[in-house]
């Protein structure tokens, strides 16, 4: 064939010479949100066919640490075992504040009222939870343990709004990677159920029909186009776009200070792009999930973050990635996590993290700095005079990790632009209804069309408000949804 | 007819039953950008047709102070009358500041390049531009002078950078309202060149080919729809969205705190929801210009704000619209503005500003508003302390405005959320390119489909590089560009 096909511009139906398949619900991607709505779709009886430009299942959800955040109605058997009570209106209250000033209130809603249910059926699926409790602060887990506290739920401000609980569910697994697992799971039953997966199938663009309903894709495998005719639509679940340059610096171009792509390889933001071919409009693009592991050991969160003007600006109890959001723009992406003796610790993750100042007071450490005279010492005196005392008006870090920096030497970790490995992956994506139908600019579904994952803006949409396990949860909790609501579809 | 047009779905030409109007370049919108896409059409020979909801041309710009910001190649003739020499590269890295993360580097290039030209030629259309200097600090002129200073030029980081030159143009008039002198110049020059105006006539949605290209829009006048064709293509310049609150709940919903709209009373988003059908990609949606006019009387410019926690975070002479998305982002919305008995005045345009505490020292003041013991003090006493060595080492605000808060009694003026009253407008729209070229999603151009003013992501992109004038500015620069390339194409 001579003419080329690209996701930003869609195929229209009568260009189509022949159909190379014919199914019912064709499904983007064989990741978190693609097995789920693969599964779901199958049990609702219809044909499934999903295209995989890998080689093989598991997308990025796959390298992900397989933890899905999940609370609510009296707490899941886990929570609850554990000794926590998680009340539905404390999860939807605390998930409403992670979503930001974009929060879907229908969405959360939907989310805080199944989640219980939603891991019982994962767990349904095939996928292990231990069920036991790993107290502290990780960004990792580090045992095969299963729950953890994995977001800001014990910090303000969003203790004081929404009792806290540790809501990050992960799969058994020693140590990092349990996404490997869980996906394992995922694409075993999506396939036990009679799902038939095309792998090394790249789509290429969706195909429309004259009354701009979408009614199939073009698909290239092995150097071929193929033409998928889809009776009940497409459902996108491609990933999001951290991998696609070109897409980072025109929609989300402060993500660019970061290096370190959270992807499986394949979010190129293709799904996303096939959307907007159609139609849809987009939302929170330029939203991004960053972080910076300043911790392990979890002594270091007992430091203080400081910018050039030798402020405070975050409460470092905070989810890491909030933390994060807040150095990453401080002015002149200049920061510093200020520590004694007794705290100092090489960060476990980024152990050749840059020491910028030594000293044995915090003059000396504010004049290496080169911070503005006084300003530094006195920010480590109110925040000493009030740790002494338990307590932290001016941001108010929990007592758990308050005492005072007194202990020399001091020394300054250098948390500035050019020194920090942060690392991202995008929130933003395909406006869509909870079901899963994806939006045009005037709010209403585009027939036959379906999204959830990162191609769509899902429940995680805000940096500041991201928790580990949000994006794990929405996937597969949504991907389930499109799954329904495209089989559903006559 | 029974079929209901909606802009965010496109039409076929197939479904077109006839054509009721058959043009060249059809203009949606006949505000700044449309009267100057009209005009430089017009010039290239081609029939030009413009649709303008409204039953009169001007747009929201015939609503704005009519000021142009320009500079560039040594200078106007205005700048350089007034002593005020401007090269190109200063001013191009402003701009490029002024874009902030998502600047455009060709778009900036380009209309630094030609800015002085582009001044020459809106006076060529007639527009008056009396040329003599107002020094000194305003929101909006008030007098009939025309070079203001209208940015932060003078300012940290932007002074720092690029070597500030007074830049905002405004047409001649005495006091506000020059934007209404500007709209009768630039739709008079249109008419009298041949476009031909319907008022009344609002654009319901874009037809397009079978290949994808646009080739005309349906139009509702005197209730009836009206088809029309457009065999260059068509302009988009319906302005932005702030006038749509289900849009800006979508898509920008930061903005919500603001409650004054500055429209023209169209900024529907009709035109991006067009653009967006066909499959056009949009950019920085987020993004909007918000203002909280705390001056003038300058002499407030002296004094600090601080936010909740007692810190400052902001040079107070920079724009009034920095400052404000500053203010607008501080935790909890709660910031003040600390004045002291010889600087304090009434904000004119917001004279009821709450004065949420006064006292004769500021730890009265610390203790009215509730903040943490000390921190308050602390800043002032600095604050005050390089004050009076006519020095900011925290924030750089320049020396004009530098003098300590030391005559009481003292007063803080309220800017927390709930008491002032934010302006705003939108600057997300489509992705373009600078010739006018509106693109999909990987980037290529959607044939015969073009888009200005605030319907397009132009020059102003990021709320708080803004500077007054700027839209202005690229609406009629990037206005006249859209004009020539739809005029062009064959």
């Amino acid at each position: 064939m001579q003419k080329r096909y690209s996701p930003g511009r869609a195929c229209r139906a009568e260009e189509v010479p022949y159909w190379d398949v014919d199914t019912d619900v064709a499904i983007v991607g064989f990741g978190a949100a693609g097995s789920c709505a693969a599964i779901e779709a199958r049990q609702a009886g219809v044909r499934v066919d999903i295209f995989e430009v890998a080689s093989a299942p598991g997308g990025s959800a796959s390298l992900s640490g397989g933890e899905v955040y999940v609370g609510g109605n009296g707490g899941t058997d886990v929570q609850r075992e554990a000794g926590f009570e998680d009340s539905t209106e404390d999860f939807r209250r605390y998930l409403m504040m992670a979503g930001g000033p974009a929060a879907d209130a229908e969405r959360v809603g939907l989310y805080a009222e199944h989640g219980v249910e939603h891991f019982g059926w994962l767990r349904e699926q095939g996928v292990p939870f231990k069920g036991t409790y790993l107290p502290g602060k990780w960004i990792e887990p580090v045992s095969d343990d299963t729950l953890l506290w994995s977001g800001s739920e014990k910090a303000w401000p969003f203790s004081a709004e929404a009792r806290p609980a540790p809501r990050g569910h992960t799969v058994q697994f020693e140590g990092w990677g349990g996404g490997k697992l869980l996906m394992e799971k995922l694409s075993e039953r999506a396939l036990a159920l009679g799902a038939t997966a095309h792998y090394d199938s790249r789509a290429l663009c969706l195909v429309v029909e004259e009354d701009g309903s979408v009614c199939g894709l073009v698909v290239r495998s092995q150097g071929e186009e193929r033409f998928v005719r889809a009776r009940h639509g497409v459902v996108l679940a491609a990933g999001g776009f951290i991998g696609n340059a070109a897409m980072v610096e025109r929609f989300a171009p402060a993500a660019k200070v970061c290096t370190q792509l959270v992807t499986g390889g394949n979010d190129d933001g293709s799904g996303i792009r096939m959307g907007i071919s159609v139609g849809a409009a987009t939302l929170n693009m330029q939203e991004f999930f960053a972080t910076i592991p300043f911790f392990p050991p979890a002594s270091l969160v007992k430091g203080i973050f400081v910018n050039e003007r030798g402020q405070r600006f975050i409460n470092e109890d905070a989810y890491h990635g909030r933390v994060a959001h807040h150095v990453l723009r401080q002015p002149n992406g200049r920061a510093w996590l200020l520590v004694d003796n007794e705290i100092f610790g090489r960060p476990m993750l980024q152990e050749d993290i840059e020491i910028a100042a030594v000293g044995e007071s915090w003059t000396e450490i504010a004049e290496e700095l080169g911070l503005p005279a006084g300003e530094l010492e006195h920010t480590v005196a109110e925040f000493n005079r009030h740790a002494a005392a338990g307590s932290d008006p001016l941001l108010r870090k929990d007592a758990e990790w308050l005492r005072p920096l007194s202990e020399p030497p001091f020394a300054a970790l250098s948390y500035c632009l050019d020194s920090l490995e942060a690392h991202a992956f995008t929130l933003g994506g395909l406006a869509t209804r909870p079901s899963g139908e994806v939006l045009d600019a005037d709010g209403n579904p585009i027939a036959g069309l379906y999204a959830a994952g990162r191609t769509a803006c899902g429940l995680p949409r805000w940096g500041e408000g991201y928790s580990s396990g949000l994006s794990l949860g929405d996937s597969t909790f949504f991907g389930r949804m499109a799954g329904r609501t495209a089989a559903a579809r006559t």
